[in-house]
């Protein structure tokens, strides 16, 4: 893989709209080491041997997205009895999905199938839904999702000793009236598929003899409601299709398309850095996509979708041709009904503590979207860790106390290294000199107060991990190392803990951002790299291909990826409506 | 392309398997000059102009399948006013259809946008379905196929002065109960589609864990009913997707996969060589696809589906899980209301003339599997033939006068030719020889009586062409040429008309057969060639590769359609359910 980079950052360096080519190889050495599940990459040891005779524990998995295949990859199956449970018998890289939408690769081309992931894996995979966990009995229900079921065995039980739950989420309408029965959603292989079909439809129906040209634009006018990286990405590939395709083989409908992002916010791609989305709504609005920030959907009907804007307060209603929904998520129905089981109804998605073992509920693991970590405080503790600290009892921290303790605590609450990191902190020796408001650490003196003033700071920068697939994937990783640890019996290697004796027997799980791509449309896209590193243009479309390419799940998909790409530049994308 | 032939060729020559070498390149040149519907090929000519000031005749074309599409591409479209209506906006690459039922090609890789086709062209296509046709109007009515309708404007009008009929067929399930509703069809995309799905819904609910092994057995027993092409490179298809790529992901299911090919004749393939439809039966025997032949299908239901046995008349009740029904052809709702309408409700299809023209009705033509050519019978005109013949007017007819006109009448008569073919005959000589039952030419004397046993003895061998997409190709090449020609106002080139004076304005359409491949899986195939040649085995099936590559409608689907195969090859067949 090392090799092919090389080649992608050599190709880079010799582009004439190459603009930051040094940085290019760094760039991706270091995105080859993402924690990814990349087929060539086997984590499990080579020398896993099932060390006890006792029957294998089980290890039940439901789901078959993100973080579900990067759990099962990094686990050492040899050593539980491992069974996975989806609906889909696939895996999908949902990153190219807006792409699938308009035919710049093809569905089948970022899938792959479970029984080929599983293949050396001892595990088993039954394409069936999971409608019901029952944690007292330790088994779960499962439904048969085909249409082919015998009479009475529509259903089947599961039992478990341990249940990884990463099922992922549905889209969110917020209860917007209408838009689940008009609008399309952006979740999964059929969704992008239905939506592909749809814009063919509509340019279809609009070339009909008989219609006013009234009625034409309304069938043209594209909505997406979201600007989010995937409304974004869903936007500019409509007006590639459009504009590269579509109009050359419909040129008599050249007047009536029109493109609208409606975002809510201030602006488009608000989680980026603020040069990317003002490029982003520069390039749109020269595009003539239009963008409408600061508007909220009010309502939607067969004929009209209807905006607030915000600042006016004005009401306007826009006929339609077809809206894509690309914004929130929301919980599946049965984590919904698991959550009320287990006293989390007052939650938005799954609580897990930050070793993703779900609260309350012994054996159960939540992961990836469907789950978010809550992250203990350090000021819950503030007065142990304080203790722990203060070795001369005298309520007071030397430097020294203060490095020794926090260097130990620092792996006990990650969002310290995360608020270092924010502050571009060379040790944890930054965060006492800001508690201290000085840099005399020699006779620095810190009491309670102050230092739980300072860790109340840290905190207060915690925030919810993004529902990416780089988080997922992430989680996945990190779960599957927990659990072979576990069955290997290996020595407990987390951070002392801080109530009570002993030690944790891992790390919390800590998430490492390793940057964000969103391309922009005709061969352009923005890039947040690591290190507060922001790229913009033609050569950060041929960083996203290489990255891309690069993280597919096997050979297959990388081919057959690489293959559309190069389908789209010669023969453009296909228009069948199928 | 006579190059890309060359190398195939070439190919063959060096392959260890090739059993007919020196053939393969004759038969390679030979197949290149098909008339096929290649993207390469203009048959319009070049310097052809719109040669009146009068406003264009309207030439309405019903269909996008082989015979509309090579009667659009043939036809200049810069002498018409040309409109294309199809619920279809694609053309689709039927003989691969069965490859698509199991993923050894992609759906959109036999597929080409009308619209690409007529980007060059000066003609209009709408996306939708003929409801009506009414000759009185010279209009039809259509209806939009997409559910994204105007209220009250489902429908619109089109009128015509030519009306170019080339629907198609549906399946015939010839009465047989719940065929309609548990089986599978294999006539377009979206059937090949489904199947897929099917198959694959099939397997992984034969995976689920609480199962009996009985009802895994049901639902793993494929069944195809029909043992022509269509039927035969479907099962062969369906065993090489199984034992090449599903049982090394479903090896649990290894002993549970059943697939029946049931044939109510006496052989499978009966329209090929007797040699091929033994090697197919013991190819499929040795391989395990059980074929049940002289079976005929009673009945379906959810859970069985009846046999008879025609010898021992012995009913059989075998579960399925999935049944694929391909036999038979019948007429679409719309040509069946129209058959009515100018009387033809007592035929199985459209019934035209010899011009393709249908009969009694002003305009209108009809092509293709909707279609059938009524040819008329020597026998019919046999007075008046005799008459012209018999300058001498002796009631005899000498050796040179037979000669004479036949080499006229075999023009008008095109039974004659197929029937000097079938009897390998040198010309028209051969017919007298057969008349006088000798062969002393030189004092011939055919009287009238038997003239006419002769030609009766010519018209008995006169069969319906058969619904194959290599009638309906050379018949939509046929019938531009005629448009073509009446546009540009040029002389009569037909045959001298019998019963009346002058000129028929062209020769009557003639089939010429150019053979057919029947591929038996596991890289063999069977193919009977021009000259009567038929080959059989590996060879053949890389001249099937290298003639179904060179036939694709375009260079798009020929290069997505040659990676798919090499994708097959080196990946397999995707599994994915979608």
């Amino acid at each position: 893989m090392e090799t092919k980079f090389q080649y992608f950052a050599q190709f880079a360096k010799g582009n004439r709209w190459s603009t930051f080519d040094n940085l290019t190889s760094l760039i991706m050495q270091s995105l080859v080491h993402l924690g990814g599940i990349n087929a060539g990459q086997d984590h499990v040891a080579a020398d896993s041997t099932q060390e006890s005779s006792s029957p294998k524990k089980k290890v039940v998995i439901l789901g078959t997205g993100w973080a579900g295949m990067s759990f099962l990859k990094n686990l050492d199956s040899k050593l539980y009895d491992v069974r996975i449970v989806s609906p889909r018998n696939y895996f999908v890289f949902t990153p190219l999905l807006p792409s699938v939408t308009v035919g710049t690769v093809e569905a089948r081309s970022i899938t792959e199938p479970i029984r080929r992931i599983i293949r050396k894996k001892e595990a088993q995979f039954h394409e069936a839904e999971c409608i019901k966990i029952d944690v007292d009995k330790k088994q779960i229900t499962c439904k048969d999702v085909s249409d082919i079921t015998f009479k009475g065995k529509e259903e089947f039980d599961l039992p478990y000793d341990y249940l990884v739950i990463a099922v992922g989420a549905t889209s969110n309408t917020f209860g917007t009236k209408g838009v689940m029965e008009y609008c399309h959603f952006l979740k999964d292989i059929e969704d992008a598929e239905r939506i592909r079909e749809h814009i063919i439809n509509c340019f279809e129906t609009a070339s009909l003899p008989h219609l006013s040209s009234e009625e034409r634009r309304k069938l043209l006018n594209f909505v997406v409601v979201g600007g989010g990286p995937t409304g974004v990405e869903f936007s500019a590939e409509l007006h590639d299709l459009v504009h590269e395709d579509l109009l050359c083989l419909y040129p008599h409908l050249k007047d009536n398309v029109k493109i609208t992002l409606v975002q809510s916010g201030d602006h488009i791609l608000n989680t980026f850095d603020r040069r990317i989305s003002q490029f982003a709504e520069k390039k749109f609005s020269r595009d003539g996509v239009h963008v409408k920030i600061g508007c909220r959907v009010l309502e939607v009907t067969d004929e009209y979708i209807r905006f607030k804007a915000k600042d006016t307060g004005k009401l306007v209603d826009v006929p339609y041709g077809m809206i894509v929904w690309s914004t929130g998520i929301s919980t599946r129905p049965v984590i919904a009904d698991f959550m009320k089981q287990i006293g989390q109804e007052k939650h938005r998605v799954l609580a897990t503590d930050e070793w993703l073992r779900v609260k309350n509920c012994e054996g159960v693991y939540a992961l990836g979207d469907c789950a978010s970590i809550e992250q203990r405080k350090i000021v819950e503790d503030i007065a142990y860790i304080f203790k722990q600290a203060d070795k001369d009892n005298n309520s007071l921290l030397s430097a020294a106390e203060f490095v020794e303790t926090m260097e130990e605590v620092r792996l006990r609450y990650p969002q310290i290294d995360l608020y270092m990191d924010h502050k571009h902190m060379k040790g944890v020796i930054g965060l006492l000199d800001e508690a201290l408001n000085s840099g005399d650490q020699d006779n620095a003196q810190l009491d309670l107060e102050h230092f739980s003033a300072a860790m109340s700071k840290v905190d207060s920068l915690m925030k919810c991990m993004p529902a990416t697939a780089q988080v997922a994937a992430q989680q996945g990783t990190y779960l599957a190392h927990s659990f072979n640890h576990i069955a290997r019996h290996k020595p407990a290697e987390g951070p002392k803990r801080i109530r009570a004796e002993g030690r944790h027997r891992f790390n919390p799980f800590c998430y490492r951002h390793l940057g964000q791509f969103a391309p922009l449309g005709g061969e352009q896209a923005a890039a947040e790299l690591p290190g507060d590193w922001v790229s913009i243009g033609r050569s950060t479309m041929w960083l996203w291909y290489s990255v891309y390419a690069s993280k597919q799940v096997s050979w297959r998909t990388r081919a057959l990826v690489m293959f559309d790409w190069t389908k789209r530049f010669v023969f453009g994308r296909d228009s069948s409506r199928m």
